[in-house]
């Protein structure tokens, strides 16, 4: 008998059809000659209901069985349903219990549970409403960033997680070693002998794959990267992971509006592109989670983004008739409170702000003609304000150097950066998103450890 | 003026359309009175041939620049090519040349390069015909893997890199940590105190993703992993890396049955797919590197996989005519050599092994009935040996805790994966495949090194 998808019945299922579900009961409604149970697949927010009446072989037995968290296989025929939740139901006619799940210990009987209490039972929350429409859209989310981007004929690359170098310069890395730590070998001059490390250098887990995806675009000229990146920023806030995945296009022959073109373009694609997969699941996040996230959403696919510059940004904070907690002032950088203003609510839609002050900014963007702006851009939504940082990258070797030394960095560090402005260079751009800060953002979750299936912070790395 | 892709061009070009290129120059060959640069923008493994003439503006200033590796767009007019190996070619109307690149400094020149002097300008390398082809159809066979498991409802799923546990006992991991190794914090009684390590535990970077996968298979059913994993293996051999890209799909109310039709149905999807979308490349291979990459890619396709148990394999083993180097015996592992005569001598195609002893597996593999071997199957091809390797997991909480025991692990490390068959349990199964062993199979490619844009080996970090 065919095996089916519940939300493939539940979208297109035939009153008639014999089919067999397979899934986990999530309640059970006794009555008195037959029982309702809602059997859910992880397929969708809503399960199938399946009746299971007197008929059924050793009924009273196996409704016994059929508790919270047991897992099921169930046959039967599909008919049009008398409740008003759902478009067909399923007649038991054969069930087979796999797993009982005990009605003392299993954790998620029907009561509600709080997210912090889920999140020490990592193992178990996917099957809960909320955390399994988050992995839903997750999942629809990385498969729309991909199809957007393959569509273009960007190449996904995979660029290293274990770095030897700390290129960025973004700060606190978590070094990786084979090094016994109780017993560390030093050398003559009692520094670490790090000739017996793995790799014989000191090595780390990667805070971006960006310079490496230079490299990459300077042969292939559209790639990005998906993969997970690091930051051992001892920050325990619900805006924060020490692993996250991030998503880091580069281009080749591209500038910096080439560049806020993609990043538009982007954000409304994977809006739309969700929206249309996972509807169930974002209007339960509309209902139970965050009233506003259909109207986000529709803001992000329909209107046109507004780009100002930074000194344009200035300018209408320093007019603002309300009072920020933090300083306004051209050369410092913009706050969360000044970029949700600007979002929230100057324009009420996302804005690009360019041309930021080149000291608060990495080295490798490109430096503009007045000598004091980089071709940055920062995307700025509601509720969250960046989302996405981007930039033109320097591409003048000359330029670079200057900036690398300016900042206190070793030139030799970046021979192989170097050369790619000596060999070919080109213009080219590009941006990163934090993918868990678009799920969040998505899903309208509070806290970020509610968006990743096993959540990595300080002091915390179960599962 | 529209920018086009070469590889469209050579595909679709119609002589007459005004178009603009960019990308870099290969090759130049100056004649008289004009010059044939070979123009690449890695879309393609061809170039497209550009006639630079007397017409153009500053002609010879120009052509100067024009060198092996310099960056270009160029403008003009596509015309039927009247060599023969090619459709179209362009006609410069303008040339903007972005960047140079030095005759005598600039190491691709025309000549060729070993593929271990490649790896040592792993940054340039893509730019060679070879390793383009590698990374083209890399992103296609990335692409071929998501898109079977879409199709298919599997979810893609996000298992952590960093992990507390070594729950597959698979051996060396690599340490993550924050502690300063010149300094390591000791407790009072002089072991490690990692209360101050950013994870207040022991950390390492994973090696598997499967139990995790099975946590999110228990509430989804069918979900799959693509992500980093990591070994600390000191080995250099040409099929090693310390960190790669593995696969690992896991699939709820699944035998071993179902494990094995996934395993087949995957690669000839993935081989169909890679060759449909990149035709060239193949041929590339199938010429230039294993003369044998497009007979194998047919076997794969449309060969139906042998599927033979363990103990048929090792009388089988036993028979052959042919002498081997390590011992065949009921109750070892086979060896790279059993497993490649398996395939490429005996059956000449793609062979399952399944059904092997317990004591040479791991610990979470279904126990057959005998109470000797155990339902995992590995999938051997010709040249490689075990490409995939999987099994039916064991669901029953009694079994496998007396496995995990047997094996001398600490069962309250397995809690939550103990949880999984005390609530709802299920049976399942899954299996795993090295990614770049697999594009190492497609291609050719003698060193696994030389199928990953930046590879960590024992002592190797570079990039």
């Amino acid at each position: 008998m065919e095996i089916r998808r519940i939300i493939e019945l539940l979208r297109h299922g035939t009153p008639g059809e014999s089919i067999k579900v397979q899934g986990w009961v999530r309640t059970k409604r006794e009555l008195k000659e037959f029982a309702f149970l809602d059997v859910n697949d992880g397929s969708s927010l809503q399960g199938l209901q399946v009746v299971v009446n007197q008929n059924l072989p050793e009924y009273e037995q196996t409704l016994k069985l059929l508790n919270t968290g047991s897992s099921v296989s169930i046959e039967g025929e599909l008919v049009a349903s008398q409740g008003k939740n759902q478009r067909v139901e399923l007649v038991a006619k054969a069930v087979q219990v796999w797993g009982t799940a005990d009605l003392e210990t299993y954790p998620l009987q029907k009561k509600r549970h709080s997210f912090e209490f889920l999140r020490t039972i990592a193992h178990l929350r996917s099957r809960t409403n909320t955390l399994g429409s988050v992995f839903r859209i997750r999942n629809a989310c990385s498969q729309a960033i991909h199809q957007f981007f393959q569509d273009r004929d960007f190449m996904w690359i995979h660029t290293p997680i274990i770095t030897a170098s700390d290129c960025e310069g973004a700060g606190e890395q978590l070094a990786v070693t084979s090094l016994n730590l109780q017993d560390v070998p030093l050398s003559e001059d009692q520094t670490v002998d790090y000739s017996q490390d793995f790799f014989g250098k000191p090595t780390y887990l990667t805070v971006s794959g960006q310079l490496e995806g230079e490299i990459m675009a300077s042969a292939f000229c559209n790639v990005y990267t998906f993969g997970p990146t690091f930051r051992a920023e001892n920050s325990n806030t619900s805006r924060h992971l020490a692993e996250f995945w991030m998503v880091e296009p580069e281009v080749a022959f591209c500038d910096l509006q080439g560049d806020m073109d993609l990043a538009e373009a982007f954000l409304k694609h994977v809006f739309k592109s969700v929206l249309e997969q996972c509807p169930e699941d974002f209007e339960f996040f509309n209902l139970r989670i965050d009233k506003s996230v259909l109207e986000t959403a529709d803001t992000i696919i329909n209107s046109e983004f507004e780009r100002i510059t930074y000194t344009e940004a200035v300018n209408q904070l320093e007019k603002a008739s309300r009072k920020f907690e933090f300083p306004v002032e051209w050369g410092l950088d913009l706050q969360s409170e000044h970029e949700r203003y600007l979002s929230e609510e100057l324009f009420k839609k996302p804005v690009i702000v360019t041309d930021y002050p080149k000291q608060i900014k990495a080295f490798y963007m490109r430096m503009n003609d007045d000598d004091k702006t980089v071709a940055a851009m920062d995307v700025l939504v509601p509720k969250i304000g960046e989302i996405i940082g981007g930039s033109q990258r320097e591409e003048r070797l000359d330029l670079l150097e200057q900036r690398i030394v300016a900042q206190g960095l070793p030139l030799e560090d970046y021979w192989w950066y170097l050369d790619l402005r000596r060999y070919g260079t080109v213009p080219h751009a590009g941006f990163g998103l934090g993918f868990e800060r678009l799920v969040q953002f998505m899903t309208g979750m509070a806290n970020i450890r509610d968006v990743i299936p096993f959540p990595r912070t300080p002091l915390n790395a179960e599962f």
